[in-house]
């Protein structure tokens, strides 16, 4: 499969790496075609690596991955361009985050999202989100953390997110694990759980944790 | 112990009842002296059981547990009465949670919460947030749900919080189990999650449930 990792940050060179050792091909996109960290990677990595603008990552891939921060989400979109997006899966990874005097904001919260933002912007785009409940490093190995931890998956399009399903799986999710939590508009839920792991991050002084919802009967 | 819960909703009912059972006394507190609810339920308790006005149970309790809504709490322990409470703890259970159009709006969220507001209001109050990320059937009764499912305290005084530590551990919670998440200003980690909790309630159908963090190493 070919994937447009858009974002060169931590979280879009792990989800970029993991993709190719699963012997996909990837093209990391940016703001700018001479982004050092992206032409690095591409370097570094096998020949199915590829740096590019958004614009040519987005036209490059089959499904996109949203791995830039919340807040530039729609910024790195636009610039991707709705005619490279449109009909394709884009799985949003991301969390509208920023530090205040140490302590994190969202925005959108509680009555909106990126995801919803995404979707609404780009409603051609068949949106996933995934993911962003937990650190990339346990997004592409689940075991790194015992239990039967889960990621949550939430969107409008049923096929898109048995798609983002299979891909969760051949990162070691099993597919009981995905928890499937209705249309996009959940976004504001998952969103919204940062703070909560921000806190169990700074309590554990780490990030290799999740959650695992334990039910009864 | 002598117990004030603050609220005659199904919460104020079970944790009042449940704190019966363990041998406390408690006075469930309401609004009108003449409550049927409260009146009815004192009735049907045990001789340690008593209904008052909000103010007639925070001059009874040691320990005041605020179980009304979260956008009615400050109304509320105005009602009670600073004098009544200073120096008391107070344990927070409260979410800050409405509907609109049938999806869950918070107020106050992200910049400030419930916790937070008590203890700005009641400097003097010893408040610790803890319990609300569970129905209330969970809170008195952990057991209900498999697994080493977890709830979160927070607040500024440490033996406050080892207090509420100790009840939890008469409703079923072991030690080990509370994670303190820091300061007061953790009760926005807390009541962010509320959307999460509700979007699973949903796909289960059901209030029997909690998350158990799960770590590495």
């Amino acid at each position: 499969m070919r994937y447009a990792v858009l974002g060169t940050g931590e979280v879009g060179r792990t989800l970029g790496g993991r993709l190719l050792e699963l012997g996909h091909e990837v093209t990391l996109g940016s703001r700018s075609r001479d982004n050092p960290v992206a032409l690095g990677w591409a370097t570094a990595a096998a020949g199915r690596a590829r740096a590019g603008t958004f614009a040519e990552a987005a036209a490059a891939g089959e499904v996109v991955v949203n791995a830039v921060g919340g807040r530039v989400a729609l910024d790195a979109l636009r610039a991707a361009g709705a005619e490279r997006l449109d009909g394709k899966v884009l799985v949003d990874v991301s969390n509208p985050l920023a530090f205040e005097d140490g302590w994190p904001r969202l925005d959108p919260v509680e009555s909106d999202s990126v995801g919803e933002r995404i979707q609404r912007a780009f409603p051609h785009v068949r949106v996933v989100k995934a993911l962003n409940t937990v650190n990339c490093r346990v997004m592409v190995d689940p075991g790194r953390v015992p239990g039967e931890h889960q990621v949550f998956v939430c969107g409008e399009d049923a096929g898109a997110k048995e798609q983002v399903t299979e891909l969760l799986g051949e990162f070691g999710w099993p597919a009981g694990r995905v928890l499937d939590l209705g249309g996009i508009r959940a976004a504001r839920a998952v969103e919204m759980y940062l703070p909560l792991w921000l806190a169990l991050s700074g309590r554990f002084g780490g990030a290799d944790f999740n959650v695992e919802v334990r039910r009864a009967g």
